[in-house]
């Protein structure tokens, strides 16, 4: 196992998920430390039931992880392989998003090992899967969050822009704006000048709607210059706020815990049927899998029908 | 719109959005106050887009509710009958569970009114949807819960037993078991005997694990029998706690309060339509409906696989 | 250091800021396993300012904890003075409860060791010390309960009883009482008869107000019986919920941290001045500390006062 | 009643608890629209006890607010006080922080109706109160913030400079710090060159330790820039956060709960004995009250010995 990547909340309850599972199939388990760095300087640990006891509830990665750009270089992908053929690893389980899949195919093309990965991401942003490991948690952390901000937002009659992560999609975005009932919300796969916010804004205020949160996707573009504009545009005192890095963190919820159940299964019993290459996922409900090949070149499409229920919404 | 029964967390997310979209396509909304007894006492209020304003986030509902076990009687339904056909109502939509539903139908007998269901119950126990509104953040606030408890049940290295809700059905707390690693999982529709359970347990004691959480379905019977029957068998400090109508509040979880916007548009949609006597719900990812008669004569099955999967991931 | 007796939120940042203090001074620090037990046994580790790293946010005890009633035993407290000389343990750091004192003041009377005592107990009930580590954190989580139940009490207009811990003594429910807005606050160190809690709910509903919150102590005796009774009485549906565990566990509050850390400081502070048989503790907003004796002998006022105010905003 | 400046968690229940001890009295109330504001327009509501039931648990205020530049001319504070002259109020409760007290006293020499402020900021920069309303509130907001913003620290081994509010003091940086074990706590009351930062991060490094927290108040300045120092001067990779406008909002903690009501008892005793001029407080564990004037000329003054501890329990 390895969990290259940024860390996402449910990804210890999937190192605990994999370990078990794979050992009540007979199966012996090793976890690389600190991603593909651990790989390439063969700095592991043997997994057991119990080591990977009481980690369920926590946050984070007990096996730690870091950016290893090194890791792109061809000569360190071969040595990755051949760490992986000194330690006789069967079966590499890639527990990460979009990044460490992409690390994940190069090192298959130089090793015999099979290799699965585990959609675990607070973007959900991966092909294959309708959703990742630590999104539900990302999501209701940034509206827990937004629902103290309108509190404040009412109470001053005050605009306040949210942004919230995603990297360049706004899976996020959308997900948190429909649950914190946003008067607008921004994402990079729909195009909003910044006329038709005020628009909206200036329409609100004339219903006696003078609080607004509009939730924005880091990945829309400079939230403060936006903030700047629609605060010029009208007499709205408008404030930001950039819920950040929690996101990533804190204990999963029930939903990230049990996904990252499911999908440890489904990845155990992929290894042990001897097929590689594959990343599990959720689609429609039933626990499946796509072609390693398939999540690395695809982008996962966003139902943009959300938004437009989302602004139904808002009125 | 009416509640009747139990309240669950994201239900003033299903009114709110029931009445945002149905405003939007032209309709005039009414709310009838306390369940059925006020559909019976013709005591509603008008709800409009703004006076459904701030709620998403609360849980109960602000039509509040309440038994009425005189709308059983047939001259009642009659009553109720009329009192829909007095104030024009064209359609009903029923924010509830399996009680409220079978209410609809006998309503729906004697009404010309369109029926329409939206399933909201932390028990999810409603036949023909996958997921109620109210259930993950019932099984979020078990969870947390437990983490708590976990906390004491290491420290003292004691056996806890944990009562959830769910009525007659496992589904809450077979999905809390998982969540939190329970070393047990006792659900109705699966038996197993103390005999057994205390197997668990000291099989566990000698692998070193002396701490265990027990999460009980309140379906299963006397939990504090079943505690005092495993201390006596063992000699383990066994404690129970009941998790309690804590769970049948708070603010809703994202997904809940998503669940219940996906909900409310298509009983809106079914409406607009024409279309009745139907129960919304969400299948393998999709939100559809089924019949109402369907709904209250069917049972809701439980997969048992994932009690499987608890038991070898508790190793 | 030993953590006897139950545990409390903030007893891990207790020992954190023990051991990093005392490091921080030269003093070397072992801990003894599993309260009274670990030390009878000898079963005990040396803690380093590493050692206690990343523990300050959780709840329980590293150390584990354990009844002991053996300890009573007057051979068994000579034995485990014995085991602290053969130790070389100059100062014992007591992290616990009244129990845990007595046992200290036992053993005090057959050992040269200075003992220290740190009130960590989410009962509030320690004379010497305005407020225990534990007993914020306990508070809110009964509070956070609680504003659960109040979404049903409301939506159902039903009475809930809501039992919360504290041992014999009523802090606890007093201040959880008072920050939920109780309706009525059931503690046993002011009698209230059932006819003058029915008197109060029906004074209430006359009011339009028939839901209610009753906050009761578990020192109150049998609540299930209490909420029959008012059943009886009135046409009120009544409803019983006991927090339970979940009250002693779980991660502590700020408060419970800092209080951690300032009872820390000042118990090395006095077993560095050659100072024992003494118990820390928090008068006037001042860090001070008390004898071990008067802290057995004495038991705590409650200030009654509070009690009065919450009822006069309960109206 | 009125409510200027910023919002803070448990406003609400001060404005509740207020009410309905001088409704106890014998007293009427009415509360002043978006503060200041409100007064310079005489809008006002009638607050009774059962307008201020439900809002114990709220964040911000019911009230509302504003920013009123505009009150700062002598013109206005003569027309706020004919307002009040004009309404018959005897006695005007303040509820807020310094801007607001500072107003109070403008206002209180023009006017003959007695005031009496309520110190309710989550900065607790109030002078004659040892904490204020909401303080305690905010501290927990950002400590839960920061324990999930550890979990990434700890997996990516990451440096993290979290920003807290506290205006120009250092009050909610040094609680916060102090609870989550920050490494480095930044606040404007103590100086602290870059350099030093990076040298107690690289010693921390040599022990092993190479994720940290950084807690810096918002006062000291551009975070940001810190945060480009630190990584340059360092292989360190550094992250900022800034926790914002949540630390505003929220459900009130028990203990904000608790303080808005024994303030709110002291304010109307003050009012009833005819003594205006006056803000109250809570000074070594009493409630007592100061001279309006002195809080608004004295600064509060900061703890440093707190500092001195968290850096010996970061060790």
């Amino acid at each position: 196992m390895v969990t290259p990547g940024g860390d996402a909340p449910g990804m210890n309850a999937a190192i605990r998920a994999v370990t078990r599972i794979a050992h009540s199939r007979g199966l012996q388990i090793i976890g690389f430390e600190r991603g593909w760095d651990g790989l390439l300087t063969n700095r592991h640990q043997h997994l057991t039931p119990r080591s990977v006891g009481g980690i369920i509830q926590l946050g984070g990665t007990m096996l730690h992880t870091s950016r290893c750009p090194e890791f792109k270089r061809p000569e360190n992908v071969k040595r990755a392989a051949e760490i992986l053929a000194a330690n006789k690893v069967d079966g590499l389980v890639v527990i990460g998003g979009d990044g460490s899949f992409k690390g994940a195919l190069d090192l298959s093309r130089e090793s015999s090992t099979l290799m699965v990965g585990i959609p675990a991401t607070i973007d959900n942003d991966v092909y294959g899967t309708d959703e990742t490991i630590g999104f539900d948690t990302a999501v209701n952390t940034a509206v827990a969050s937004i629902d103290k901000i309108r509190d404040t937002a009412i109470s001053h009659e005050r605009i306040f822009i949210v942004e919230v992560m995603g990297r360049q999609r706004g899976f996020l975005a959308l997900e948190v704006g429909l649950s914190v009932g946003a008067e607008v919300i921004l994402i990079p796969e729909h195009e909003c000048a910044i006329d038709q916010v005020v628009e909206v804004l200036k329409r609100n205020a004339q219903k006696g709607k003078r609080a607004g949160i509009i939730v924005a996707a880091e990945g829309v573009g400079d939230t403060r210059k936006i903030a700047e504009e629609i605060a010029k545009k009208t007499d709205f005192e408008v404030r930001l706020s950039i819920v950040g890095y929690a996101q990533r963190g804190g204990s999963p919820t029930a939903r990230s815990r049990l996904l990252a159940s499911l999908f440890a299964e489904k990845a155990v019993d992929l290894l042990v049927q001897g097929q590689g290459n594959r990343v599990v996922g959720l689609q429609n409900g039933v626990v499946t899998s796509v072609e390693l090949k398939e999540t690395c070149e695809k982008e996962k499409p966003l139902d943009l029908r959300l938004l437009e229920l989302a602004e139904m919404l808002s009125i």
